[in-house]
């Protein structure tokens, strides 16, 4: 049995990609952020919410103050990565709603007058958002190197601060540097993973 | 500024394919659950951890157990699609660390030794599982109908039992059928959603 999709493309975004911890010096352009986005827009979420928000580091301000949240083994290649996006989930996106999912504009009352209900939407969502925005980053032909370890509190109140996104990961985008990565670890077998009733 | 990724792969993955609300009769075979499972296991984590676990309906007893917990509006296509899958984070996932991730064998207790910080991570990267497993499907040709319009505790309790497992999503899965979607619905643009400091 084999896939529909072709096996160059699987090697580029599963097989062969590989989480990146070191970059050449190769700038990432915003025409290439732009790519990305207008390919992984169209990813699946549940009332086409799109809680996923991208800031894009560039300035070395910025780099700095993104660099003191980061977890001390994440420190230096935050600092040195070509570009680094923090991906967040604004928990107010169900003020979209009306215009994002015309078919059924009340969902914005019907689903999430309630913050806690948003919050978790918005944390699932924003999630499948961030896969579908690191299964880009490879499309682009580039390495990400998404990471979890940081002080989520001080990066909401550093690059937001108006106590409505949550940071769910930070990644560096680039080209592979010198020995990018570590051997690959291993997977699951598939009757780990999969059961059947 | 083109992305790597071909054209063809680029419409299959995401630019045509779409959330699929009716499917035709065509059966959805265990080959090609493993074959999808084959390509998205590689999909990158924090710490290489792998909380998602897949639950194939595949009896009519199962069928039923599932449709009773489903939002009136997903019942009927659950009941008919050629496949459905459970898909769920595993909270105990901490313990698969000393063979996944075997060049550091301590994440275990170092990071996870706490209930509440492992349900989280299980949140998160099980969703990012979720999301490349969406992919997956349809990288197998097939579409994918993931649906969180669901009683949770019920499933949770229904189809695991054991209280370590919270259910992310449910996806029907197949070919698509007649009048299968909606029209497509809008997307934010890049500067709605991208920013830059």
């Amino acid at each position: 049995m084999t896939l529909a999709l072709d096996a160059a493309a699987q090697d580029l975004l599963f097989r062969e990609a590989r989480t990146a911890n070191t970059f050449s010096d190769e700038p990432v352009s915003d025409e290439q952020v732009q790519a990305i986005y207008d390919l992984v827009k169209y990813g699946p979420t549940a009332f086409n919410q799109q809680p996923l928000r991208i800031v894009l580091v560039r300035s070395e301000e910025g780099r700095a103050r993104l660099v003191q949240h980061m977890a001390e083994g994440n420190q230096a290649k935050t600092a040195s990565a070509p570009l680094v996006a923090i991906l967040a989930a604004d928990n107010e996106f169900h003020e979209e709603l009306p215009t994002q999912l015309p078919h059924f504009p009340q969902a914005k009352d019907v689903f999430f007058s309630e913050r806690s209900v948003r919050e978790a939407s918005a944390t699932l969502n924003g999630a499948l958002q961030a896969a579908y925005f690191i299964i880009g980053v490879r499309a682009a032909g580039l390495a990400a190197g998404p990471m979890t370890g940081f002080n989520a509190e001080g990066i909401n109140k550093e690059f937001f601060g108006d106590g409505e996104h949550s940071v769910l990961a930070v990644v560096n985008i680039g080209k592979p540097g010198e020995d990018a990565w570590f051997p690959r670890s291993p997977r699951l077998a598939y009757d780990e993973v999969v059961t059947t009733v």
